[in-house]
């Protein structure tokens, strides 16, 4: 079974510049994200917080794509209409018009080439191995639906890659995330190309997940203000393990405040920007090993959900 | 002559995160900020941007201190009426009832520490070079007044210091850039102190100063919207020598565009977040060294302007 039709999706966080700058380069050049045996679609997630460089204007775009809300006639926000504008356009959710959905964002964490996964599907699984075993800086991150509905753009195909690449401060491009994300986006045509005229890609037989678990928050005062600040020795180090005891945190008044969890995780996200409203100061993931099933054994078409 | 009052502003960019929580640190840790020979006052500049997280809600503050704006009666914004609370806590512009202002800020730009002074009076060039020798990464950024009034918010008393630390996103805080930013601050009132007392520290005899020449602005395309982005071999090199013919930009579309300057110039605010709103990509700084005037002949008091 082919794809054929894909899209890219890019500035669903207003101030995320780097995917709503590729638009516009793509837009100048789509040869680039043209592959002989699909059709390649761009679409602008949030053009209004882009010209008000902000994340959004009302609410968090990027959680707005709950059934419940997307069917309601309710003219709850400006996130909550451009949603169902964005559901009708590649969705409807669950019977997604396109094959296959990328959506571009970056991160104020030292993520590196974050692929971010929240459907653990063969297919899904198959990509993002052969995108890890060509970016070195890469790392799989799968965020599991648990039991609620998932509520980001890329939960209206099961068939979506969430690319998040940074350090990068909102509101600014640099060319190294501008080439990353580039790539990523390259090679995931490739890699669908490949398929498509049935000369698949290699892949690797197997590759690390990082599985996330919980959020850990900043230490607040009384009022609930933020009153410390990531530990120098965390900070930077998305990805790498963090043990039990180590410090996570110090206070404004110089407190060391350590790690309480009695399992080593990953951070990730550490110090997104983003997250500051919510006081999330990271996300912790599990380390696994997850076996990938060969390319033609994967599934192409999205189970209904 | 002895300095008595020392202001410390914090937060007149609301998406400055490091200011504010040092402000918040020193609230509960006065003492820090105590010296025995004078007294510090603590200055939040707009805490209305700060609950918004933003720069700015109408204007930028930072430019809000013209004395013709000062003294309208009309309610233009509410950085044009903060400006004139700040000049009546801090001021009046000219005639300032503090002897010393610090005024503390960041920077995406990899600029270190950076110590920017809109007046090169003695005692100004005393103060940055002693800080200057203390501190690694610190650079002195000389803004000369030009032919107009400067509207900065130092420019209430021709004795004070800009910090601007970096890099570090707009909304975030990190470790690194808070230690920094108070280091520079207790040098500062310790320098204070030392000359009050009749024990002034050690001081070079020179200095290099980066003197600022100007504004270099991104590509445009036809709507006027950014069409480039930052050469990587510029990005990160706040304050390393820029030669005629250097790549300084990529153009969306890959094109390599190089500095048509005729002279060696030192850039400064590359890439700065808050400048793209006037599609301002970096300053262009020419280097100097200036004699520092012993501590002993330095002015303490303003001269009037």
């Amino acid at each position: 079974m082919k794809l054929r039709r894909v899209a890219i999706v890019f500035g669903v966080h207003g101030n995320e510049f780097t995917g709503t700058y590729l638009g516009r380069r793509w837009r100048r050049i789509p040869s680039e994200i043209s592959r002989p045996s699909f059709e390649t679609s761009l679409f602008f997630g949030n053009p209004k917080a882009f010209e008000i460089n902000r994340r959004f204007v009302d609410e968090d775009l990027n959680r707005s794509f709950l059934r419940n809300s997307l069917a309601s006639l309710e003219e709850r926000s400006y996130e909550a209409n451009r949603a169902k504008v964005l559901n009708a356009a590649l969705g409807p959710k669950g019977d997604s018009q396109f094959d296959f959905l990328v959506d571009l964002h970056t991160t104020t964490a030292s993520g590196g080439t974050m692929l971010v996964l929240i459907d653990d599907c063969p297919f899904n699984l198959c990509l993002a191995a052969f995108l890890a075993s060509q970016l070195p800086d890469a790392r799989i991150y799968y965020i599991p639906p648990g039991n609620s509905e998932q509520a980001y753009i890329v939960s209206l195909n099961p068939h979506a890659l969430t690319v998040e690449v940074g350090p990068i401060p909102q509101g600014v491009l640099r060319y190294d995330v501008f080439e990353k994300t580039n790539r990523v986006v390259q090679l995931t045509l490739d890699f669908i190309h490949a398929q498509n005229i049935g000369k698949p890609v290699a892949v690797p037989r197997s590759i690390e997940l990082f599985v996330h678990r919980e959020s850990v928050l900043f230490p607040t005062d009384e009022a609930g203000e933020i009153s410390g600040i990531v530990h120098e020795g965390l900070q930077d180090r998305d990805f790498e393990p963090l043990h039990p005891g180590q410090p996570i945190f110090r206070t404004l008044t110089g407190e060391v405040l350590p790690y309480t969890g009695s399992e080593t995780r990953y951070p990730v996200f550490v110090n997104e920007a983003a997250y500051y409203g919510q006081r999330v100061a990271f996300s912790l993931a599990s380390k696994e090993v997850r076996e990938v099933l060969p390319l033609d054994a994967c599934s192409t078409r999205a189970p209904q959900a």
